[in-house]
């Protein structure tokens, strides 16, 4: 029952909206999140969120998880995320490969690998 | 001297960012104003505003100015505006063409033709 609980609501491919995407990815640090995601098969939060306070990181991911880039599984305490590419290419064919084939600014590589 | 005062100010591409892009892009005024752009060679304020007031839609259009999204030129009390999807394609390589081939919803068609 506490499990049920803590399950978070994901969006149907169906019901994304381009809008809300669009806004999701306005963020330098959710475009981050996403294209992290994009590289790995799944990772948790704490591994995405470069040490910024989770109470800002969690608004993040919700916007995230409601635009339906990102899809979060509660296992324990541990959220496991995960770019919903497959939804995402049959809802906008074509569009996230388009946004992740473009390059990372310098600036920002550097700042990541710090 | 008054053209010049009036003149708008326009990023140029290499100072074009993705983020700010899809800020530009997360309104749908905004987004269905990009699509009809991409349709013509120029339009009007006028032709683009749907019929909403001034003060909204100036603001709709400064947003996508300083995203690199639209150059307006001012020709006496005319705005003509036009998509930058030269420099836009040279900057983000792939990225306007699959926006713009993203299906409109019905709901959106139907009411941009009333």
């Amino acid at each position: 029952m506490i499990e049920a609980m803590r399950a978070l609501k994901h969006p149907d491919a169906n019901e994304f909206v381009l809008e809300r995407v669009f806004y999701a990815l306005s963020d330098p640090v959710r475009l981050d999140i996403v294209r992290r995601l994009a590289e790995v098969d799944a990772a948790s939060c704490g591994e995405l969120d470069g040490g910024r306070p989770k109470s800002t990181v969690s608004h993040h991911f919700r916007v995230l998880r409601e635009s339906g880039l990102v899809h979060t599984d509660c296992a324990g305490t541990t959220h496991m995320n995960t770019l919903r590419r497959a939804d995402l290419d049959k809802r906008f064919p074509g569009l996230m490969g388009a946004i992740l084939n473009q390059p990372v600014p310098d600036v920002k590589r550097s700042r990541g690998a710090k």
